[in-house]
């Protein structure tokens, strides 16, 4: 039992026509007039399938296959369709994709698992303009409630409630979403890599065994801004300089991490910003991201004390304001070896990898068994048109979930 | 014969008065209301001391005192009477009062020089809003010309043209500024150092022999945008790492050279400047100040050098487009050497300077002798409200300015 290849890449092409924008890329956050019309083309292909198709109270779409009955639950399979701004098309998509493809697979030959297997297609996976990524995930998991989105708008001033509304769902009926969670078996998701582990090694599939945790601080380097011609280089106390030797340093420290590790200096401004003031602070944003949280705190100590020397021999001051100390997060262990197991059966070689992003599967860990399935990305590229997976990699993934599937349904009560 | 100290600290505190705002400091730019009082309270201080006063096109106040008609033409000192925003009392100002003071100190001794003499405060020195700094003596040299500046506004949309005419000045008789600069015979212009190289030595004056060159670049540094997580450290081409490690080299660099040479990156800019994205793309200004010429190319050529090391090992592009490259400026070497021996001549230790920023008599040595006299600054402060020198080395340098105004008209011809 083999997916099919030529419908798969149909249905890829397809549904990028769906807010396709006039950069080459695709443009569909959650609630835009494209993610709606894409929703309808979604449920329509669903119920065409025979599915028992519902959009639940985040407007989550589920679309639902009896088993046999011998075994109680849903085994669910799914990711998001939404994109950020110029987007690319695999990201989220691939996931919900080829979900539907074991479906029509596993229909088209007959099977029945002997539990129910459903898709998902989680809606608000990426940042978004209300501020709430992995939405759908988070209020399904009960992460987020009615009470605090209630006053939720984007930046047009537009209600939360009342695009959640038009996508079918409801937040006066988020109640209802703890008494769904119940009959979930398990959760697996596939989704692009977006880095290049994979590819690096030429291997197309990955088991995805911990999400990374995140911690994000806020750094404000104070030095003294004066006259760029009549301070001399001996007497200024340059917050840019200073920032830049910092940044230097969460490069020499993270790149010397035996795990997975990755330190970013993503935003930074600089006062006054005049061509001729020698700066007198620096704002900027540290980002850790790593699978191991002691060597996460390890680093971030490291880091902490070489920026302590470094504001002591330049005279400047250093100030550091948390922004968000998130775990890291353990996927399935049974998930993963059910994953690891069906690779070495089908003969393919398969990583074991950290998740260096947050996935919807990181959330449906609370409440369930979760893991994910990562298919190798081309040069690393995402969130941007030339996100890209090969064909012959899509196939083998494909054909690899849906044997994982299977394995998991036999596997679990 | 001495100047009043007394008077003179009125003289600083009343006017510091004009434009004094809540943050302690001085707004005073020009064509300001409070640039508008002050110019008003400076015309009649001038002519209640019997001087013949004349505003010229560019609004430049002149005060003139006839000397005993041995020699032609007239020696002039003074400086600028406007402020940055949120500036100091001595900027400028000192110069200009200084210049009063010791106009009045002959006045009141009888002492008529061969020469006359002359005060000016020229128009909008400082860095304003209209974007043309050393105004008043670019357009008194013809540097500036009325075709250049009938469209100028400020960012309000207020026509430099109807600035100046407040001010008294005329866009349309700015011709008649080149048949005024011929019977200048020098021009000494005394100011703060904005420097900690006399204090460091504890010397009270210095005679300015040069004005820095000053270079300015514009540097894109192009690497590749990525996402924070799953790029993992060894694959990326991050900008901002490679901007802080070029920045780092310019300090270097400019440590590291024998004569006064300064290289600031006063102004940077990360994009797409967020949190969970490698940077893509950095923008920065550098700017090297040098008074040897031969030396700021050399150092420009060894930052380039290593920039290009950089930009190869790291895998990004480093584009530099050149937005200025004005040379070092001479003053006149007569003029240094009086200053030179004057102060020897009362016994007043005096260092020779290379001034780091431009000054009114960087121009007016276009037309004429020039030169500088430098005060020592505290904690070499300036543009702010902490912007301070002592009295008692004000009080030094005001009677060694009246002595080399006496010896300078005895000298010239």
């Amino acid at each position: 039992m083999r997916i099919s290849m030529e419908r798969l890449t149909a249905d890829l092409e397809n549904y990028a026509q769906y807010g396709k924008d006039e950069r080459g890329g695709v443009t569909r956050p959650s609630f835009s007039a494209a993610d709606l019309e894409v929703r309808r083309l979604f449920v329509e292909e669903l119920q065409a399938m025979g599915l028992a198709v519902t959009i639940d109270a985040a407007a989550n779409i589920w679309a639902r296959r009896k088993g046999s009955g011998q075994k109680q639950g849903a085994i669910v399979i799914g990711s998001h369709l939404d994109t950020v701004p110029n987007g690319g098309k695999y990201d989220g998509a691939l996931g919900v994709l080829v979900a539907k493809e074991i479906m029509k697979t596993l229909i088209e030959s007959d099977v029945t698992l002997s539990h129910d297997l459903e898709i998902v297609s989680f809606t608000a996976e990426e940042s978004n303009d209300f501020g709430y990524s992995t939405f759908g995930s988070r209020a399904f998991v009960r992460r987020l409630t009615a009470e605090q989105l209630q006053h939720a708008r984007d930046s047009q001033g537009r209600l939360l409630a009342d695009a959640l509304q038009e996508a079918g769902g409801d937040l006066g009926r988020f109640a209802e979403l703890g008494s769904l969670q119940e009959e979930k078996k398990a959760f697996l998701e596939l989704h692009i890599e977006q880095g290049k582990r994979l590819e690096a090694k030429n291997i197309a599939i990955a088991a995805v065994n911990t999400a990374v945790g995140i911690y994000r601080s806020k750094i404000t380097v104070s030095g003294q801004a004066n006259h760029s011609g009549t301070t001399m280089m001996g007497h200024r106390f340059d917050a840019l300089v200073a920032a830049a030797e910092m940044i230097l340093a969460v490069e020499q420290l993270c790149k010397s991490t035996p795990s997975d590790l990755v330190g970013t200096v993503g935003q930074l401004q600089v006062f006054p910003n005049a061509v001729n003031i020698v700066p007198g602070r620096v704002e900027f944003t540290l980002e850790i991201r790593g699978e191991n949280e002691e060597e996460m705190l390890a680093v971030g100590a490291r880091i902490r004390e070489r920026w302590a020397d470094i504001a002591r021999k330049r005279g400047v001051e250093v100030e550091q304001r948390v922004l968000q100390a998130q775990k890291p997060a353990v996927f399935d262990p049974q998930l993963v070896s059910i994953l690891q197991e069906t690779a070495q059966s089908i003969g393919e070689p398969c990583l074991t990898l950290a998740s260096m992003a947050v996935h919807d599967a990181v959330h449906m860990g609370a409440i369930t068994k979760s893991a994910m399935i990562f298919v190798k990305s081309i040069d690393g590229k995402s969130h941007c048109p030339e996100e890209y997976s090969l064909p012959e990699d899509i196939e083998t993934v494909a054909n690899f979930f849906l044997q994982a599937v299977l394995q998991l349904d036999r596997q679990l009560d």
